[in-house]
C-alpha cells in the first residue's frame, strides 16, 4: 500500500517521498518496506536505529525522527493512527456465508444465510444468528440465543440458553457465556442451589477475550454495556453490570450484583467484592482488592510492594504487630507531651 | 402457581389473600404477579416501591411489610424459602434420553437408555453414564470415567479417562476434570515430567462452575466430597481434598495437597499454599493467601485496604522499611526508659 | 516389573532382594508390590508404617530405612528416581495413526498418517501436524498452524491460526493458544482495537496446563522456550517470553510484553506488570506482585500475612495511616536528640 493511499483513507500530512509499505513493525526493528511509529518519548533513541519506510510521528518530533530514505507522516495521536493502518493493512477475515456439513444447526433456529457456521459448530432451538457472524469450529450456541449482525465467536466458545450477544460483538476462545451464577443458601446442613433465571445482555460492540466467564443473572440480568472490552480469563459474577467503554484486563473477578461504571478501566488481577458501585471514569491498578464502592473517581490502589524474599520477611512480620506498633508510638508522644521539653520541640513537618 | 400450592408444597403461612404468581423478582422492582422476599433488613425500605403480589418475610417484618393488595408468606428463613419457589416455578430441564446423531460413543460405554447425549458430545472406551444425565453438546468424557445418575455435564467440558462422578452433580461449561496435575522434577538441566497416575473422585451432589480445573492425583485421587460447591475459574491442583459441603468463590486457586475440611467457605481469589490442612468450618475472606494450616475455626483474612494511588504510594513505601521502624520506635522506648521522668508517665491503654 | 529390570533401566545400586513391583505409592500408604521413596527427611518418621516392597533413598538414609522384607534403592536423588521408575510403569499413550470419521480436516491440512486425530478434531487449511501427534476430540487447530513430532493436544483445546508449536509439548484441555492480545488505542469516546498480528511460538518440550491462555503477538511473536513449563489457568499476555525451562504455577498473570528469564519459578497466583524483565534464575513466591524488573536473581516476595479477621481489622486500618506514623516517629526522634540527654542514650542494635 502506498503511503498516499493511507493518507487518503485515514489523513495526516505526509512528509517524504510516497513509498510502498507492506506491514508494520515495532520501532526498533522495522525494515524496509515497513511502517512504524514513535508515541511514547522513551523510544526517541530507537528513531536511529529503525529502518522504517514511514514513522508516524506527532508534529513536535518531526524534527527529531527525520533522517534520509523515510518518510514520516504526521498525526496528533500516532499510536491511534498506527492502530487504523494496522486495521487498514490487516482487514478482519470476512464472513463465508453458510453451515458446515459437521454442524448441528436446530431445524427452529434462524440463521441468516450471510453467517458462517464452522465445523462442528452447534446451535440451539430458536436461535437467531444475524447477518456476516463468524462461528467458528466447537462453538456451541444454547436454545433461544440472539446474536446481531457482523459478530464474531471464536472456535469453543459455550454461550447458555437465553443470552443477548449484540452486533459487532468478537468472543475468544474457550469463553462461557451465561452459565449459572454462584447463588446458594444454606439449608440446615448443605447447600441449596437458587435456579439462576436472568440472562446475560452483551450489548453492541463489545470484545471479551479468552475463557472469560460471565454469569447470567439470579432474577435480573447480567449486562456488559456498549463498547465494553474484557481481557482473557476474567469472572464476571452474576447480576453485575459494567459500563459503556469500560477495560478490564486479565485474571479480574468481579463478585455479584456490583456495577462499574462507564470508561473505567481496570488493571489486571483486580479483585471486587459484590453489591458495590464504582463510579464513571474510575482507574484500578493492577492486583487492587476493590473492597467498598468508589464515588469519585480517581486512580486506585492497593498492594505490597515486592522484595526479596529475605527483606519481605523482616517486614511482614511487623504487619502483624501494627497496631501494637501504633500503640507504642503514641504512648511515646504522650509521654514527651507529659515532660517539660528542655528546649523548644521542633516539629518535623511530617507531624 | 398459587400461594396456596406454595404453601402446600414449602410450608410457611399466608398472610392475605391466595393470589396467582408467575415469577420471582427483586424486591424492588417486583410487580405484579411477581413473589419477592425480605431477608435482609437493610432493605426494608424497599417495601414501599415494591408492587409485588407476594412477599416473603420473617415473622417479626409481618407488621412493616403489610400493604393493601399484597399477600405475605411468613417463613423463618425467607431467603431459603425464596430459593426453594424459585426451584419449584423453574424446574430443571429434564433429560431427553437417546444419543444424538453426531456424538461419538464408544462401542464399549454404557450409557443409561434415560440419558440424554448432546450433538459432537464424545463418550469413551468403558465409560459409564448413569441414569437421566445429560451430556451437553460438545463435552468430552474420557476413557474409563464413570457418571452416576441425573449429573449434568454443560456444553464443552471435558472429563479425562478414569475419574469419577457421583450423582447429582453439575459441571458448567470449559471445566476440565483430571487433566494432570503440575508435578515436575528438575534433572540437571531441565525438568523431568512425573506422570500423573491417580483420578479425580467427584461425591453426589457437588457443583462446579464454569473454565475450573480440578488436577487428578499423582500416586492417590484429588477428591471434591459431597455437596461441595465450587464457582468459576477456580484451580485445584494434584491430591487436594476439599470437604463436605464447602463453598469455594471464583478466582481461588489452592496448591497440591492441601486438604480444605467440611463446611468451610472461601471468598474469591482467595490462594492457598500447599500441603496445608484447613480445619472444618473455617471462613476465608476474599483475596486472602493462606500460606500455613489452619487449626482452628474462625474468619480469616489478609488484603491490603485500597485507597487512592496517590495515599497509596504514600504509605506502601514505608512497608518496605518496617523494621526499621519498629526498630526506632524499639529505641525511643529503651531512650526513654533510661531517663529520670519528670512525671508520672502516662501509659496509653494501647501499650 | 523386576527391581533390577529398574535398576537396568535407571541405575542405582539395589540393596535387598529382587522383588516385583506394579506400581507406585505414597511412602506412608505403601503396601506389597508397591515402590516408594523417601526424598524429605521429615518423611522419615513414616518408613515404619510403610509395608512397601522397595523403597528409594539416598545412600545416607540406607540404614534408617531397612527393614525385614524390603529392598532398597540407593539413588543420588530419590525424588527424580521415582519420576523416572513412575515413568517407566506409566508409559506415555501412543498415538494410533488415523483420522477419526467424525473430524474435519482439510484438504491442504498436512498431517503426518502416524498422528492420531481424534473425534470432532478440527484442522484448519494448511496446518502441519507431525509424526505421532495426538490431537484429543474437540480440539480446534487453525489455518496455517504447525505442530512438530510427538506433540499432544488435549481434548477441547483451541490453537489460533498461524501459530506455531514445537515437537514433545502437552497442551492440556481448555487452554487457548493464540487469541488476541488485549491491545487498545482510545479514540475520542471508544476503544478502537489494534490489529493482533503476531503470533505465538511454543518451543520443544513445552507443557502447558489446563484452560491457560497465551495470547498471539500484536506485532512480532510471543514466545515460550524450550522446556518451559506452564500450569493451569495461567495468562500470558500479547509479546510476552517465557525463557527456558522456566516453571509457572497456577492462576499466574503476565502483562504484555514482559520477559521472563530462563530457569525462573514462579509460585501460583504471581501477578507480573507489563514491559518488564526477569533475570534468568529468579525465584518468584506465590501470589506475588511483581512492579518492576528484576536484574538480580533472588528469592522475592510480596504478600500480606494472613490472621484472623479481628486482628487483621486492627492491624490493617494502620496501612492507610502508615506515612503518617512514620512522621510522627521522625518528630519523636527529632524532639528527643534536641533534648540533653540526661544519660548516654542507648542505642538499640536495630537503629
Amino acid at each position: 500500500m502506498k503511503l498516499t493511499e493511507i493518507i487518503a483513507a485515514l489523513g495526516g500530512e505526509l512528509i517524504g517521498d510516497d513509498r510502498e509499505v507492506a506491514c508494520l513493525a515495532p520501532l526498533a526493528g522495522a525494515g524496509e518496506g515497513e511502517i512504524t511509529f514513535l508515541a511514547n518519548p522513551k523510544y526517541r533513541k530507537d528513531l536511529d536505529a529503525s529502518g522504517a519506510s514511514c514513522v508516524i510521528v506527532r508534529e513536535d518530533m518531526q524534527a527529531a525522527a527525520a533522517r534520509d530514505g523515510r518518510s514520516l507522516i504526521i498525526a496528533a495521536n500516532p499510536y491511534l493512527y498506527f492502530a487504523r493502518v494496522a486495521a487498514l493493512l490487516n482487514p478482519a477475515p470476512v464472513a463465508i456465508g453458510g453451515v458446515h456439513a459437521s454442524a448441528v444447526v436446530d431445524e427452529t433456529a434462524c440463521v441468516a444465510a450471510s453467517a458462517e457456521i464452522g465445523a462442528n459448530v452447534v446451535v440451539g432451538a430458536r436461535a437467531v444468528v444475524g447477518e456476516r457472524c463468524r462461528l467458528l469450529p466447537g462453538t456451541v450456541v444454547g436454545d433461544d440465543v440472539t446474536i446481531g449482525d457482523d459478530t464474531t465467536l471464536y472456535a469453543n466458545v459455550t454461550v447458555y440458553h437465553g443470552c443477548v450477544i449484540g452486533a459487532r460483538v468478537g468472543i475468544h476462545s474457550g469463553t462461557v457465556i451465561g452459565a449459572d451464577g454462584f447463588g446458594l443458601a444454606w439449608d440446615k446442613d448443605h447447600w441449596f442451589k437458587i435456579p439462576q433465571t436472568g440472562r446475560v445482555l452483551i450489548e453492541d460492540d463489545v470484545e471479551i477475550g479468552a475463557n472469560t466467564t460471565i454469569d447470567r443473572g439470579a432474577l435480573a440480568d447480567t449486562v456488559i454495556r456498549r463498547g465494553a472490552k474484557i481481557d482473557n480469563l476474567v469472572q464476571i459474577a452474576h447480576n453485575c453490570e459494567i459500563g459503556e467503554h469500560t477495560a478490564i484486563a486479565g485474571c479480574t473477578g468481579i463478585a455479584g450484583s456490583t456495577r462499574v461504571g462507564a470508561r473505567c478501566t481496570l488493571g489486571g488481577a483486580v479483585m471486587m467484592v459484590g453489591h458495590i458501585e464504582i463510579a464513571d471514569g474510575t482507574h484500578i491498578g493492577g492486583g487492587t482488592l476493590v473492597s467498598k464502592s468508589i464515588k469519585k473517581p480517581d486512580n486506585y490502589a492497593s498492594s505490597y510492594p515486592m522484595s526479596t524474599a529475605k527483606e519481605w520477611m523482616a517486614n511482614a512480620v511487623h504487619l502483624r504487630h501494627l497496631d501494637a506498633l501504633a500503640g507504642r508510638v503514641k504512648s511515646l508522644e504522650k509521654r514527651l507531651a507529659a515532660e517539660p521539653a528542655s528546649s523548644t520541640p521542633q516539629q518535623g513537618k511530617e507531624q
